[in-house]
């Protein structure tokens, strides 16, 4: 018998049934938003932490790759199979196990999407603010991978500012606990926050415990029309020196406006080269009186017009059109490479400039959109990846967006992380010294490389 | 020669004479605010990264311990040179290199004091909110090393939250950088946080980016004075659920307000057993409003008394009290052990139940306050440590406090860190399979453990 077809039956019996090695199955758990294809060779879907303990276990035995699995959403590979292996699908890990109204945390398995989550705490009037756009479908284990964001981290942050604790399983098969269920916490090493965010190479989250707030009373949404970027970039950061802290501040481009110019439910004018999109929170009267005194200040920093939503539907309709743009790119080009650069908040024209000047160097379209309240733009190359010549083009347009990114002081991951696709720029953000301490942290957890090789560092 | 006047002579060289073995010297570096006491054999005052990188590089060649040390000021032995070696104060790295108005970040020495940060950042209308009580003296690389909270930790959370990157030396020499300059990034492991309440062990902080906010246009200061501890309790986590969540909620037990009664600016009768002090930020409408709402929601949750501070004279009155408290309660005892432990919200009330039955059993008074608002209670043991019988009281006290927090779901520090003190509770709270990752990860920074020896793990 083969090493696969005795791993299936040991993966089968571990889970009650739960494994496959049929190829119409596998090929479901192949694929993420990058486009790129791995074949798994087997694929488990573990329902409990005893679970995924025995199925590590039995990997580490064999020395056999797994790869842990949320709803293969991520946009830099990061659940590819890219060395086969045993895909480990957390979707039946999927239960809210805790909503704790008096201590404002909720426990929960990985395999919850995160609009369901979402749903589920505010029906307890609570929040949980990290929104990557995938929110529909993308799960909370896949979030903590990857360390999501989404439009109101301006305000409160990321994921890692919501985890309080782990239950995690190591490549041994070994199950820990990390951090808290409390509001601080500073006991030993900080292994909690340097799992989240880790791109499920160090340890498979089987349970984490998330910090939720209030749910604000009240929420305004507007959208600021600018003929200039310029002046659009400069609104964004005079605004928070105005002590106002908006909880999302997204921006479109002129291209972008483009794609979605029938979705605003207004008219959008062709001299408009900029939109805002603005949103403040808090009590009814501190939402309207913020709302009010941005739309006066954006008037008086040279904005065309504000439209300031005054019920749901007109607040949709701006969302609406914000939403649609991922998709409505493929009007333009059949592939988008989609990078979530951030630069600082002062540098957001000059890098606008600079991704201009990449458009018209290589030909290709560039659409940029995204979190302009915390510099984090999402640059979307267009092109045709059956063309060789575009997608030479495409590759160099890439290495230039991420050279003048580092340039301006920035990152070349705010939210999508390393995985295959950003790996070797990882070495022009960080010094062979500060990847080496990284190195040694997977050996110290994965002595055996199993857990997700490949992703992140080059020959890993 | 002896290695010590060596080590002394290269040192003397490395900084342009600035590193002492005069023993008269030597003991201002010997103690912190456990009130113990180990001599260094050498102090050393680098004043840049170069020189901290050739001082480490030095030490590593040697295999000579060196214990980074701000000022002193750390409540569990985080800086003191238990087994001898080179004591590297960071006091003369004072600057702050940067405050950048328009990206809302400040680049900051690890020696700056951060009482002074507050003053600067405040004077560009922007906002640092980790504020530990002894900000007056305590420096921002201290309050990395242990990852600092304060009153403000309930709505802004604690030091990690606000570094962004980080400059840092490795213990052989090595120069390293973290994180990023930029509101968000994810590329690669999470060095940062990892370094930030490692407590001086796995690195050497020499510059930190911060992140900082707009100052809020306005704050609300108000007493609440409550009949029983239960209702105060109560009405903490009841606020949070009315969509406000304050900045800071401060409570003060009985003893606690015996020891500062006169220092309030009004009278506070004898029946009054709690106190919660509770601040609202915001612009100057929104924060009105919410703190007349949070007065009106007290009263209704059975406060005896709300007072809404007027003016800043009052303001200062309520918080000098606060403030007085920890070395009024040199009143009751000569000796004090100042736990920080943290419970979930909705166990304050056991636990304070829980804390007088141990004040009972021992005959020693414990005196508790702190911040209620994210359940971090400091519980102060009051004892004559000349006094043996005492002194066997008040570990057992100890022991008895910390196996209640961590039964209620709680931890040991929320704040202060493990350093030497909390040594032995540390694997009451995390597990062995734990506690050896977090081991691996110093062989990983440290491989000669020459860095802070003797801290955070057993026989470390």
């Amino acid at each position: 018998m083969s090493l696969i077809s005795s791993l299936y039956k040991s993966l089968y019996k571990i889970t009650n049934g739960n494994a496959t090695i049929e190829p119409e199955e596998l090929c479901c758990y192949a694929y993420d938003a990058t486009g790129q294809t791995f074949m798994p060779d087997v694929v488990v879907f573990p329902v409990s932490t005893s679970e995924v303990s025995q199925i590590l276990a039995l990997a580490s035995d064999h020395k056999i790759s797994v790869i842990p699995r949320g709803s293969g959403s991520g946009m830099t590979g990061g659940s590819l199979p890219i060395k086969g292996g045993i895909v480990m699908a957390m979707s039946r890990m999927n239960h809210i196990l805790e909503i704790d109204t008096n201590n404002f945390i909720a426990r929960v398995e990985p395999g919850v999407v995160t609009g369901d989550f979402h749903k589920a705490v505010e029906q307890h009037g609570l929040f949980y603010p990290p929104d990557p756009a995938s929110s529909a479908f993308c799960t909370l284990g896949g979030n903590l991978g990857e360390c999501a964001g989404g439009p109101k981290a301006v305000k409160y942050g990321v994921t890692r500012d919501y985890v309080l604790g782990l239950e995690a399983v190591l490549p041994s098969g070994e199950i820990i606990h990390t951090g808290v269920r409390t509001a601080k916490g500073v006991a030993g090493y900080d292994l909690t926050r340097l799992i989240v965010g880790s791109e499920g190479t160090l340890a498979v989250v089987t349970q984490a415990t998330l910090k939720i707030l209030p749910l604000p009373a009240s929420v305004k949404t507007m959208a600021v029309l600018f003929q200039t970027i310029e002046e659009a970039a400069i609104t964004v950061s005079s605004i928070i020196k105005e002590s106002i802290v908006p909880r999302c501040v997204e921006f479109l481009d002129k291209s972008s406006i483009d794609c979605v110019r029938d979705k605003f439910g207004f008219a959008v004018p062709d001299y408009i080269n900029a939109i805002l999109i603005i949103e403040v929170d808090g009590s009814v009267q501190a939402a309207a009186q913020e709302a009010e005194k941005i739309k006066n200040f954006c008037i008086s920093k040279g904005a065309e017009q504000v439209i300031l939503s005054s019920n749901p539907k007109e607040t949709a309709d701006i969302w609406s059109a914000r939403k649609a743009l991922s998709t409505a790119l493929f009007k333009i080009a059949p592939n988008k490479i989609n990078e979530d650069i951030v630069v600082p908040l002062s540098s957001i024209p000059e890098m606008v400039r600079r991704i201009e000047q990449i458009q018209k160097r290589t030909g290709l379209p560039i659409v940029s959109f995204g979190h302009a309240g915390d510099g984090n733009i999402h640059c979307n190359i267009m092109y045709n990846r059956k063309d060789p010549k575009e997608l030479t083009l495409a590759e160099s347009a890439m290495d230039e967006l991420f050279a003048h990114t580092l340039e301006l002081g920035g990152t070349i991951t705010g939210e999508h992380g390393v995985g295959i696709t950003k790996m070797k720029y990882l070495p022009k953000e960080f010094g062979e010294c500060e990847i080496e301490i990284m190195r040694g942290i997977k050996k110290v957890f994965d002595p055996h490389n199993i857990l997700n090789p490949g992703k992140i560092f080059k020959n890993s």
